[in-house]
């Protein structure tokens, strides 16, 4: 039986998603909590393999087992093994070829990023900072040359493992208000350290050291190295991802909702 | 010299306000920072001794010294030398009778409670939690019994030093969306565990396990041990204090801000 699984983690108490040799993964974890209700070794998929220190509010999951279980014993099973960093929110049975990686025709990212002078100390693990205010505007205009189907390489990490650096990035909004800037990704799939790339460019662009259209050059030129360094793990949230309807997935996305002070 | 200081903070990271003997108060970080800046010992008042767990957006606190620095240099030195959970937001010169904490006349607190059946991941260190939707007009119903100048001994602590348990409530506010709830109130001064042990009875009233007019009779029979148990200290945050326009002291108040709908 293949069952699906909606998580939500906080990054900062985790080494990223995928398993590690210390065992310090949130895959770890969720394996862990997972084999001890089924009473067997389980391995788990996911929809996005987050970095070090990215948060999820809605990370998809999906495992096979042959143990049987009603669905709210994986969720309150898990919920009670887990660490307090993590939780399940729901468990849904599957057809066979579901895949909560390979069957994903999008996903969701959110970035937050604090902007003002003094650093954010309830948010220290939680959003980016950026020390001064940001332009919103000049922002959405160089965002503006993202949208769509592109070569990404200006934004993709050297260890990248994607076959290739063409994504279809087909939402990229921003909004700001005083001392806060969120950034809502949504494409068909994205290279490693992708958005947080972007957003290291954007904030060039929102405190006005490059122009818009310097974003435009930098996709056409598909060099790395031309463009801003990448922007810290701890503002970026992984906030669902979207499967065929013939699955019978509940909504998957889900935003932010933290407490931050302002 | 007195200096005013407002001064964030993720009371997760910390065992209270209060100086301790492991040095694990909030005070003992920022004494150790201003000390530093100052190549001298400082102590530190503040407008509220938050607990263990309890956050600050705002809190507010003073210091003499008769070390000459610019303010901003206090600001940036001691978010220099402050751990990451805490940071200073402004530093002001005040005159020689404010007091941070007897000369303020009103504190603000907010407490954020997370509602759903699976408990919070994310905010697991930053909202309270109950398993199930909470009725939000039943609880200001009952919030009405508390607002004003009433004898609060049913929602005191037994460890509670306050010389008088009456004080005055100016403001409860309640509202409540999808999943949150969040608590506001403005008081004169608090017992210790106010906030906390008047959540707790009013979820009490939200569950439906009391009426509203419950408040009333706790309230009037001034016993705490026929309130409800007190709520966690992960969901409460100190939002400011408020004092005579004299001193000059910057807007203090800050909210807990909840940056993107869930």
């Amino acid at each position: 039986m293949r069952i699906a699984l909606g998580l939500e983690y906080d990054g900062s108490a985790f080494c990223g998603w995928q398993s590690q040799p210390g065992r310090c993964g949130v895959q770890d974890a969720l394996e862990a909590a997972l084999g001890g209700i089924a009473a067997t070794p389980i391995g788990t998929h996911a929809a996005g393999r987050t970095d070090a220190g990215v948060h999820a509010t809605s990370q998809v999951v999906h495992f096979d087992t042959d143990a049987s279980r009603p669905l709210t014993a994986w969720v309150r099973g898990a919920n009670a093994l887990l660490p307090s960093a993590a939780a399940a929110l729901w468990a849904q049975a599957v057809a066979g070829d579901f895949h909560a990686r390979f069957a994903a025709s999008a996903r969701h990212y959110t970035y937050l990023l604090v902007t003002r002078g003094e650093r954010p100390a309830l948010g220290a693990r939680h959003v980016g900072w950026y020390h001064h205010p940001l332009d919103v505007d000049a922002m959405r205009a160089g965002a503006a040359h993202l949208v769509g189907t592109h070569d990404f390489s200006a934004f993709r990490a050297a260890e990248c493992q994607a076959k290739s650096p063409v994504k279809s990035l087909s939402r990229l909004a921003i909004d700001g208000d005083a001392g806060l800037v969120r950034f809502d990704f949504t494409a068909n799939a994205f290279l490693h350290h992708m958005v947080r790339n972007i957003v290291g460019s954007l904030v060039y662009v929102g405190a006005g050291r490059q122009p818009p259209a310097w974003i435009g050059e930098l996709v056409a030129a598909r060099d790395r190295t031309r463009a801003a360094p990448t922007f810290g793990a701890s503002g970026l949230y992984l906030c669902g991802a979207d499967y065929d309807p013939r699955f019978g997935l509940p909504a998957t996305r889900r935003g932010v909702a933290l407490p931050l002070a302002k």
